[in-house]
């Protein structure tokens, strides 16, 4: 067990069981390139505003570059009695430069400096997450492309509604993703600022200079109060929150394509190397993968409200229960970014089966709601055509036959403004394509949308390369 | 029971029990003034593009002008029968005016009348929100200037850790919520769509004008696919996730406002008509209000994590399940909009209890940083001064006595580079002034920030009314 | 507004909008039979204990008599300037009988009252909700014995596994919710303490006899700490907990009647009574009620984590937060209580399609297990086996054939050990009566795990009746 | 990448990515010890129930027990193409043994192998929970027992309310960790049932006797349901409940401990320790390990919701969104148990303030119940009592004195009743004595408590005891 830095004021040494209980060295050593980053923007800064000579921190800065290569090897000590990232990195660098390293905490607490550490990590996620949006949206346009023409039965509480193109429905996906891009942008620019020399929680007495230390790390503005500075976890529970939404989206998804792959559906095959086999029994071919997706939806969620719960009711400023804000964000990061790219390497991968969706979709009665409007088209109040085609509808059912099954006669004792042109109503392309309504499901309007989105996709992809810092 | 709208296909009516189960009219009747606001938009477009006559319009829109007003008199029937809002106000019309009632359902649905009622009811919601965030920041900002002066101790683990303004602390919380209300306008961006006329949810054959009837209602855009118009929730979760943010952020100022005014603490002086007493002990004065903001940010918690569970998973489109969507949203906005009125109100009729607050301020060493400090700017290694300090805090404390009661010896025995000079640093005043970094608690940098919190304000307030819809 | 009763301290009166933020007597109304109830209690162990006189407590008793009925009538006052229902009808009481009224708070403090009226009103609710899991087993029960011989597809991953019979499904179900029913009723057990007598938090000075009150109230035991007495709320987070759980088993329930109410599954026919139609489409029949009781499985568990949030860190004793325990808790008791009553009216109104079931179970290879168990019985280690049938499978689905469509000779080349007892196999009835393990689907196990559930039902019945409270 | 066991049917192997995300090898890994003491009682089973031989169980029997010990020396190939522990296991059985190894999954699919394991787990898990919840008690117990004399005010509202011992206080504590030990034995006793035998879903065609594997391992009970029995994840939602409450309880007396050793309080002083300092602040020492705990109780309240939106909708029966049960359970498993274990050596190095405690115990009119009790015993109705003492305390804050510095002159101008006996009242240790009511605060009551409490740890650790399980 090493001596602790801040041991100066206390009698007796950490009891061992308490420095595992409290250490956080386990989970947050993955921020170890960004805590260097930060300390070497800092010690820059601090020669530059001559708080320390640039000969120190050239040592410093040296070191901190040395100490970078041996945790990428794998030799920093992270054992618990370092207690986090920050401590293992500054005691390694008085192990290596005596104290001079001592200097490099001038002018900075932890309390920014995991401030700093953790919105550097976050902007990376979120650049990350927001192309692997983009991406999934992009997969999304080519499978609908791919399948333009093919029609299925939209549903409505999982019953056949009305037929529609299976590239109106996958595009209603890039609806959803795109709205969980643009949080996620959002969410990035109130990320995007710089808090070190918030130092404690009040501010330093060095005359340091925030801007220069923001600039060298490609941040657009600091931070504008210290105290907030320092107990401010908005961002990350902004991005679980943001998470949950996608990852509730892509629950959605998931559901379907387990659904559509049962025997019952068999509207889509899964690619085998997306799928698993059963121990026990011989035939089986599971859609995992989905399955999976929906799943972890449940851990994305857990972890919002452990955020939520976390922060509750906490005085200012920094209280160390904050400590347990990052397992969270991390797996959140972990599984979004994992799931997002799993997912751009199966939507290629899916075979969709035409004609088990077509021939759905010319069930069920899927086309009533046109005979409904092709009566208010003969000036029959929309109320009532529903009606009238309800009762023909249970005529049907009780028949066990089809609407376009039905002699003109038959149809007449519905409605006499029935006639011989209702039958070419009944075909469902027809159907589909004269949806032509703003947002609707005709080809021509699903062909624009199609043209929108890749518009918009290229756009958000510069939007996210101009976002991408350029760190000095 | 009255027959229901779409009873032509079915044998059996309704059971009793289910009817009561499945009604949405208790909650959703709140909507009425979106419903019939909605229904008259979508009316004048169906004469406007030639649909039914402007006469079966103008009968219409005035037979809904008096259901608004039978309504708002508490004269419709609101009972289970009805199933929702929408069904109520649509048979009221064919009570009034007959067939021709039955005209206005006329390339519609039901999925996209709630999406859009929903969205105009969230429209209001946010621009409240919006407007009374920006209250509180005022009323911040005011008793921060009316406070500018004075000092307590910034706390760290619920320990004194460095002298602050309380200005300071207070503009920590308008960072806060000038966060949550840059969420709740791009929430609002994201509200503000129009889907009426995706119907069922593939669009429909009549030739509608979508960007009419988003002209008539102060939309400035229409949805882009049909299927996500009527499955969508996301502006609701989102709402709901931004108000448990601003709800967390509320939590942690009423937990201060609960422990400042325990005797213990003894900062701030509720006033009585933010009190209530005890029904058994005569000299009780409890902090009801605050503590009451603190608890009620279970409910918002629990209504966030109720919406994201309700749409886990579920397939497109519209799925029954949805009805449950807004009951937890009606009641985060209940909820967040009284308790921003009232915060608004409480903070005005805070007393703070300056004389306490500074000398709590001098005690508990919280100027040990700024002697580490002084060590620095002699010359010695920040990790090294620290460790110094912290001894001499250690001896204070066997002493029973504080470092200004220290003599120069004493101290030297410490480092010898403490000198006579050091006393003058042992000031609060001087030690809040000289944390000048920026967003620090100097009294230099607090009023810069409060001037650029106010002017921020300002050009918030402005937007806001910008984004006020003009309904024509 | 009337004057507070505890307002003798107080200079300023409370704030209007304070008093409407504050009170809980819209929501707490409900309780007032208990609040009464245990007011007479109270009462009358005062009097026998020589604290009031035998003559107030027969006016005190009389009087809240009057009040409980003008209360069902409608009468009581319950505006917010009344607190809460406490208030309301100590209040009424002093009104109807003057000072004397004022003596029935002796010994007592809301803080104990509170959490006796809801420990009487949860001993309620947990005994419904008892008996109301007791009938849903029930009515499964009587489902499997009447779908005794019905076979299905058993499902892993929504793929065909191996043939089960219905009535071992819907059996699965019975266990889960005689587990639910279990952990109510031991929840039953630790809200059935009596707390009255613990006042503030400390206990009372008057020589009170709370085992007599607990009698009369029909409680076996009395609380042991009055400081827990007071701020405890386990017993309603643990009852939504055990909800929370119930609502998921009948979430899973409702996704399968959902499913399989769908034209690609159409295993179900539900009742007219227990769907609804479109305002659209007129041929849509929805199964609205599985799906809302899949949808309130979203409240139920926001529900939860409200009061989990809500009780998180509140340090001892009451703190007013705690007023926002009943809401959540009351709206799981509904939820759960009409969700139980209306799923006992649909379960025997389900129509299931055998004939689709079993065609579906013979399907998709379900008997491969049966083949490679074949194989183990001639000496193949299990395996070996698996993976000859995975192969025998992949051929058939290349060939698109049936198992049973495979000539002996075709066989063979997979396994030598393959006779022509195999096609005897092949039989999915056999194949189920195959699965005599405990707790196996065939027929005999199937008999005899019904008539268990069946036993147990009723020993639980008797429980329930005897756990019933006779109040004196 | 080794070959899937279950790779006969595929044509194209797993994806690399998918492989990763789907594996659960990383967190399943912690079951080996559960999943070869599984195998070997099945083994066993299957060769005395003359499916496999003695012979062939002795050599699958001998190579699991070095597989074992394989494992505890890190020596087994854990890697993501081995999916789990179990494929794992049963791969280097084969490695081993060759054939024969194919045949232990006999009779037993991955679904009730993993019920079964998981099962056991939680079983030690709650086991280990029960006896540190007992051991915390017990230090409460000793903390109390030793500090019996100590008054502190008793807060409501986190206002003064009424003196109360320490020892009543910490013994509230007592209670509610009694109510988890209960309700963990009660998960316990329904985690207790062997699932091994019911195979994929079914049950199994060999004649197996899985009450002998029951017995093997200790359970019981043999489940009643094999489709429940694979999909049943209740017990570690239950667990993630109970665990819930009790981490909640835990963060209320954190918040306690962390408020109790501000400088505004200073009642208590955590042993150096338990306590660590500050990166910059030489003077810190902060009450971590509380505040760690208080954090911690959002993971603890994730981990639930997890789990339950997991659950939630799942048509039966396994699905491999369940694989995602085991982090969360995993994780409240070791938070729980690390933070009773923490907790139970922290309590005994508490320092009580004593002198700081009773000096807060007498302000704030604490006494003034006691004031109006004097006078309800005079005849005077309490509400009018109440009235006039809340009149009395108002009077004495204008004046800034206490109320037993009141003349008797004075006191009597609000009520003729107080007569000089009332200052014998305002004494603070008879005021907590006079509070002799069940589980009241008066020494007599609490030490009874004391005893009581003990007692009941005592038969609690015994029923432990008897429920630990005897594995033949």
């Amino acid at each position: 067990m090493s001596e602790k830095l801040w041991q100066g004021r206390f009698d007796q040494p950490t009891d061992k069981m308490v420095e595992e209980y409290t250490a956080s060295i386990h989970f947050d050593s993955r921020l170890y390139r960004y805590d260097i980053e930060g300390s070497i923007a800092h010690c820059r800064m601090l020669a530059d505003c001559g708080i320390i000579s640039h000969d120190e921190a050239s040592q410093i800065v040296q070191a901190l570059g040395e100490i970078r290569r041996e945790t990428e090897r794998g030799e920093l000590n992270l054992d618990p009695s370092q207690e986090d990232i920050h401590m293992a990195v500054e005691q390694r660098l008085m192990q290596k430069i005596g104290e001079v390293g001592g200097k490099l905490h001038t002018a900075r607490s932890r309390n920014d400096q995991i401030a700093l550490d953790t919105r550097l990590y976050m902007r990376d996620v979120l650049l990350q997450c927001r192309r692997l949006l983009l991406d999934v949206i992009t997969g999304l346009t080519d499978l609908a492309e791919k399948n333009l023409h093919v029609i299925l039965p939209g549903f409505t509480h999982l019953q056949h509604a009305q037929p529609v193109l299976l590239a109106h429905h996958l595009l209603a996906y890039c609806e959803m993703f795109l709205r969980d891009e643009e949080r996620m942008a959002q969410c990035f620019n109130r990320t995007n600022v710089m808090p070190l020399g918030s130092a404690a929680l009040a501010g330093t007495t060095f005359p340091i200079d925030m801007e220069r230390t923001a600039r060298q790390l490609g941040f657009p503005r600091v931070i504008r109060n210290s105290m907030d500075a320092v107990s401010d976890r908005d961002y990350l529970i902004e991005f679980c929150a943001a998470g949950a939404l996608a990852m509730m989206h892509i629950s959605r998804l998931s559901e379907e394509l387990v659904l559509w792959s049962s025997p019952e559906f068999d509207f889509v095959e899964i690619s085998d190397a997306f799928c698993t086999g059963s121990s026990i029994m011989p035939q089986k071919k599971n859609p995992d993968v989905p399955e999976l997706m929906r799943g972890k939806t449940g851990r994305i969620y857990g972890n919002l409200m452990a955020l939520l719960t976390l922060t509750k009711g906490l005085p200012l400023t920094y209280n160390r229960d904050l400590q347990e804000d990052k397992e969270p964000a991390f797996d959140t990061a972990d599984t979004l970014l994992s799931t997002l790219a799993v997912l751009n390497k199966m939507l290629p991968a899916l075979q969709f089966h035409e004609e088990k969706m077509v021939q759905a979709a010319a069930q069920s009665f899927a086309l009533a709601t046109d005979v409904a409007d092709y009566l208010v088209l003969k000036g029959v109040p929309f109320r009532k055509a529903h009606h009238v085609v309800g009762q023909l509808v249970s005529h049907c059912i009780r028949e066990g036959k089809d609407l376009s099954d039905c002699t003109l006669d038959e149809l007449k004792k519905f409605h006499k403004a029935l006639e011989e042109d209702i039958f070419s109503i009944l075909d469902i392309r027809s159907a589909v394509d004269r949806r032509r309504s703003l947002g609707g499901t005709s080809t021509e309007r699903v062909r624009e949308a199609l043209e929108a989105t890749r518009a918009d996709v290229e756009s958000r992809r510069r939007a996210a390369d101009g976002d991408a810092p350029v760190i000095s």
